[in-house]
């Protein structure tokens, strides 16, 4: 059994660069704690960052709405924004999501209780990055003879879920969006549960049919392997475990990490060396497939030695670890964080099936319910929470929003793949990974993820202009 | 000087008829107190009331996002939609708004301080109704093979404020909102402040300038009047009050009274008797102004004699009222609730000046907030916090909208008058009161208020055969 909260983190943000390629500077604003109800006046710091070397006069505010963790790390993994500012006299800001990184609305105790994290939602979110977006227009409108700048929001994955939200629920500070690889669809009843995993198999395949068999093969192997003491030792060597897993608990726990790897490679499948999650090479599942490929087995241990060692790929590619932690992708806030969002509004069913190559797992929202109650004290409300607040799939008064999806990205599942009308944009990178299409730009860049690129820019461009043209009709009294 | 809370309220909904001409049911049901964070999974019993004896098979639910007052008051008040509802197959339901009426997050506590009370906030409602939607959409799907039936909102000031924001933040939920008399611009930097007594001034004039004339001279015979206590004695009884004023703050108190009479008298200046605010005869103003300018005065005590008679058009006109209670407009609960949502997000800025009929009265947002910091210990965080949040101005990206007003309502000076895109939908009632096409018909309807209600139903009617047309795209896995 897989963990049922671990399948549903987008990604572990453990990995910050050491030399900020982008050059930010940081910022602090006050912000109400609960802005939905008037039982405290309490605000706490939430900190966003900027540059504005490029801004110049009417310029946009290029505004990435943060996600799941550290600000710092999306900031240095999303080189679009930079890429394309100058031409847009843009200025940049990153804002950072409430609970994470820095921005603690209760300190070192934001996290002991719901009491506290429970102040972590979406829509207490978007109205911060609205209070954000206010602050900024005030504080730039002498550039432009006292005008409301226009902000066009950006954001991937779950950042792109509130880049999106963010335009529909708050149009008027919002232009428009460019949400990547934003999985709005990922919610009860509107996608399979099995989509998710179903695509993660078909990225290992299309490299390699064998790779994706022997990975299939490989979960009974973890099972049937480990029913003796011995061999779960033997299993910690083999796999350069920190730790030896002992009860079956640690067992589940064990292959929930290592489903969660080849996810994580899936997302961050990029065609050159990235350091997003973890420091990873070019196309990581290429290299793990070909390492794999070059084993031959013909038992458990076998099998089990030749997943080990291809798995370095992504547990060590620098060489510089000593052993593997299994609990690692939930050692940081930032996860716990994610962690209690799908245990409240975020709950994403996911399951794999047979056709997939991943261990057979049913969406059980009871066992789910059990865990989040056992784990954070809440439970979700309901299901149907982020469908009633967003829309589901009935999005069709939207507009200015651009959604695209790597095909090879998991997370596709849940995205916009459908046309909804004609003022939201549906785009495709047929091989790209997570959220790629808001990396910097580089040598090895695909021709879809460059196509891409130039049409968010010139959807950018488009909706600026109307504004511009329309700015005096709006803004009269 | 006016109470500057006093002004800010809709209307006092004390009087309930007692006998309904509107037959509905009362269900409750139990919503979350706090539906923006997880901090406390309390919920509260939400009152609404149903009447389903036209509703069939895919028949839109008609949907009234309730005001701050008792719903039975609205419901017996709103005979516009069970008017219609045969023809559309209508599903009728009133929500009741927390915090007013039975719908008491924690009962007999709630009032009690903002750590209850601070829960009373329009997002909250919002989310509510929404809430109510998808309970009954589930309740009577059935009905329609399973599938989702359309809602359309409806609401008249306050109520019609959340009709239209409930179509703006929850498009999938609503499909279309009648608001009538909302006055959604009634916010800072959004309307002149002088609007609202201007208008309100007009419509004294048109009926007769003397009267505005002699009522314009009233407030400075009432300040210099009641110097004397003696004076003060002989003004409880030539305006029949039930105790003599005898601070400065007493005669601010009754200068509020005064003021918010004359205001009210033109919110239901209706064609034919009501009892909506009060028992009224038709045309409240002609009836006020005919018995003023029946009488003619040379000095305060004349003129204050004529005032006090002509008032009881309003405070007496079933001549059962011992005497005046200046307190009346704020001794129930539903106006205790809207002067803390005045106090909190719905600060609407109103002055008085020299070209209108009332006493000057500046708008001073620091005494605003000092006296809601003394009257609930809270203090509107921002004057501009609806406008973060509903758009102000900029709300164009609305859609099936009809915004209605009367022209000779107070309230139209928030209103939105002016062509916003072709899908809002802008129409006026020139000698309408406030919120008068929501009311059933009448033998002494005007012509006008026939017209905007059939408009009304030719709207409802073509957002309907879209949603038919259409619910096949967007209800899909």
């Amino acid at each position: 059994m897989k963990s049922v909260i671990g399948i549903s983190l987008f990604s572990f943000f453990a990995i910050v660069a050491s030399d900020d390629v982008y050059k930010l500077e940081t910022k602090y604003i006050d912000v109400p704690i609960d802005h939905f109800s008037y039982t405290s006046d309490a605000t706490f710091k939430l900190r966003y960052l900027i540059n504005d070397t490029h801004h110049d006069k009417g310029g946009p505010i290029f505004f990435y709405t943060g996600n799941e963790g550290n600000i710092n790390s999306f900031a240095q993994n999303t080189g679009f924004i930079f890429d394309i500012a100058e031409p847009f006299d843009a200025l940049i800001v990153f804002a950072e999501h409430r609970f994470y990184g820095e921005s603690m609305p209760f300190g070192n105790q934001s996290y002991v209780s719901p009491k506290n994290l429970g102040y972590l939602t979406s829509q207490q979110a978007l109205a911060d990055f609205v209070y954000v977006i206010d602050h900024l227009q005030n504080e730039y409108k002498s550039r432009w003879n006292g005008k409301k700048l226009p902000v066009i929001a950006f954001g991937g994955s779950y950042g792109g879920m509130l880049s999106a939200y963010i335009r529909m629920k708050y149009p008027a500070s919002v232009l428009g969006a460019i949400a990547s690889s934003a999985p709005i669809w990922q919610f009860n009843g509107l996608t399979p549960c099995e989509d998710f995993y179903r695509i993660t198999t078909g990225v290992y395949a299309s490299y390699s049919p064998k790779c994706a068999n022997t990975i299939k093969n490989s979960w009974k192997a973890i099972r049937s392997f480990t029913q003796t003491p011995d061999n779960k030792k033997n299993l910690t060597s083999l796999w350069k475990l920190c730790n030896t897993p002992s009860t079956s608990d640690d067992i589940d726990k064990l292959v929930g990490w290592y489903s969660e790897i080849l996810v994580n490679m899936a997302m961050v499948n990029y065609p050159y060396p990235t350091n997003f999650l973890t420091n990873l090479p070019a196309y990581p599942i290429l290299q793990f497939c070909s390492t794999l490929d070059s084993y031959t087995w013909s038992d458990d241990y076998s099998l089990l030695k030749s997943i080990g060692d291809s798995l370095q790929i992504y547990t060590n590619y620098t060489k510089s670890a000593k052993c593997n932690d299994i609990n690692e992708t939930s050692s940081n806030v930032g996860e716990s964080g994610w962690d209690f969002q799908a245990c409240t509004e975020m709950v994403m069913p996911m399951c794999s099936v047979d056709s997939d190559m991943f261990e057979n797992a049913a969406w059980d929202f009871n066992k789910y319910t059990n865990d989040c109650s056992k784990n954070f004290n809440v439970r979700p409300r309901s299901q149907n929470e982020p469908i009633l607040e967003y829309g589901g799939k009935d999005i069709s008064t939207a507009s200015n929003i651009v959604f695209s999806n790597g095909l090879l990205d998991p997370w596709s599942s849940g995205g916009v793949l459908r046309r909804i009308n004609d003022n939201i944009k549906i785009v495709v990178l047929p091989d790209g990974a997570h959220h790629y299409d808001l990396r910097g730009k580089n040598d090895e860049d695909t021709s879809s993820v460059k196509m891409v690129r130039s049409f968010h820019a010139k959807e950018i461009k488009r909706w600026l202009k109307k504004y511009y043209e329309n700015y005096a009709q709006v803004h009269v009294i």
